[in-house]
């Protein structure tokens, strides 16, 4: 299967399938947006809000409830909630990521953004968190908290982990789960629980969301040495010149004789990149097998996710969510 | 009154009072801080929380709740929740502020700083959130998520509003209920409904820290431009180096000859300070009788607070809630 018409479809079909429901979500994010008092607010989220995002963690709510059932209005409610968190991140992250690259050079105007991309991103957790109390749901609230404990948890860790050498899968398993996989996870989960949907169901709508998670950044971050620009959207590359510890270096590193050893010490701990590391490192990356270990794990939680959907009921959405599995790591296949 | 012995009476003798319950609190607080995955938490959190602050906030939750005849465990986290609040939202001012600050002058560490300050301040959120959602009470989610928002949106108004002299006193209200009384109201109701309270103790409850927070808030602006650098723990003059809209300014402004006018735009709007214009400023601020109205408008919601207590039980923790709003005032009267 390579990256062909039809495996783009998935995701397609999800939209066209739910998009009544999501059009109602886009409404509902629109509205809770807006602050009567601070117009500044939608400013600086339309950017990523409004600017057609793939919306995907809505979608796997909104595919999730309405798979098991759901006729109540509170999935719409719950969308949102997990569209705003997932946008309050990347605000957050924009401080975080802006201020690694560009070290050394900071701008006022840098720091200008920093701090509507802190208080923006806090008001947007703070709608979320009022979007989901609407749904008087004590567990959901329950989920949503643990997964918001997790994703900080996790963000936290990965400044720590990043430059340094000693960082292992179980530690990138941690960072991976908190800066994907938990907000998959309670988005699948949460639209089961709103549902009524038996526990049975409900932990496999949980399994499949982790699972999926887990593949898309291992995807990504495979792609990131080897997919092309157009492909992920970013540069070949950025998370070498960004010293971080994902899963392709972290399988070449254990591999590594003293003499490679050194070369990672160099670039990653050290910091210091010349011409042709980049180069270097794909080809260590390679000889150990480490793109090649990568990719199969990346296959294995797609069939993860794939299997969980089993107890799930027969419907048209359950046979998206599989080949959306599919889809997701269609990209390095 | 003035700032005597006496005054400084109230929040010594809450302490006393409510030792038992705050020692479980602080347990709670060093338990829920700590992180397995993420040892750096509780480093950058230490000084913040462990470093003995006043407390303030939790005190009033445990106040209140005790006041109303409370006797389950609740109180407890609904203290750690509110201090966690509280943490973050300094965590994260310390981003907005410090670059502020430090404008034109920005330093890689600054920025480290920043990172760390954003990330474990959602990390505070994300645990005052779990420990909320523990107390079971969807209504105590609905107030503490209510505040949430209003923080939120007031930090970001503040924001918008620094530096533009059409700032008036109705948008300073939002930005300090925003900043300080969403917090203190939130605190005290949450602690009347946890107790079961009757509808109208609850909204006494919440008049008192709203009223509270306010006159706290208009104290410390009031302060800005008076007060000594001991009494405060500031400088004089820090928010018009800031040139923040504070209410003594918006009501100077607001009567302020064509000449006057020019003198706000040059040194709020544009941010062209010279020596002598804090002096200026000062001497403007009384002669149009600015600070006495902002001192006058402090002392009234003192009274509002006071007044508020009077259909709350007649117990020790009444008189010691009612002293407390004295003595917040007191350090302008």
């Amino acid at each position: 299967m390579g990256l062909d018409e039809t495996a783009q479809k998935p995701h397609d079909r999800l939209s066209a399938h739910l998009a009544a429901d999501m059009e109602r979500v886009n409404a509902l994010i629109r509205r809770r947006m807006a602050s009567e008092h601070a117009p500044r607010i939608p400013e600086v989220t339309a950017h990523l809000v409004e600017a057609g995002g793939k919306r995907l963690r809505p979608m796997l709510t909104l595919a999730a409830a309405r798979l098991c059932g759901y006729e109540g209005d509170h999935h719409i409610r719950l969308a949102a909630t997990v569209e705003f968190i997932h946008t309050a991140t990347l605000l957050h992250d924009d401080v975080v990521d802006e201020s690694a690259q560009r070290r050394g050079r900071p701008t006022a105007n840098l720091l200008w953004d920093n701090k509507s991309s802190v208080l923006v991103g806090d008001y947007l957790f703070s709608r979320s968190f009022q979007l989901m109390v609407e749904t008087g749901s004590l567990r959901v609230l329950d989920i949503l908290s643990n997964a918001s404990a997790t994703i900080a948890e996790g963000e936290v860790l990965q400044l720590s982990a990043a430059q340094d050498l000693r960082t292992d899968e179980a530690i990138y398993m941690k960072v991976i789960r908190g800066k994907t996989a938990a907000l998959f996870s309670a988005a699948t989960e949460v639209g089961g629980v709103i549902a009524g949907a038996p526990e049975e169901q409900v932990g496999a709508l949980f399994t499949y969301g982790d699972a999926l998670g887990i593949a898309f950044q291992i995807v990504d971050d495979l792609l990131d040495y080897g997919g092309s620009t157009t492909t992920i959207g970013k540069n070949v590359g950025d998370d070498f010149r960004e010293r971080k510890l994902t899963l392709p270096v972290i399988k070449a590193v254990a591999k590594a004789t003293p003499e490679e050893r050194e070369f990672w010490k160099r670039v990653i701990e050290k910091g210091d990149q010349r011409e042709g590391d980049l180069e270097h490192a794909m080809a260590l990356l390679a000889s150990h097998g480490a793109m090649e270990e990568t990719r199969a794990e990346a296959l294995g939680w797609a069939q993860t996710a794939k299997a969980a959907l089993a107890v799930l009921p027969d419907h048209a959405l359950r046979s998206m969510l599989a080949d959306l599995a599919d889809y997701v790591v269609a990209r390095v296949n």
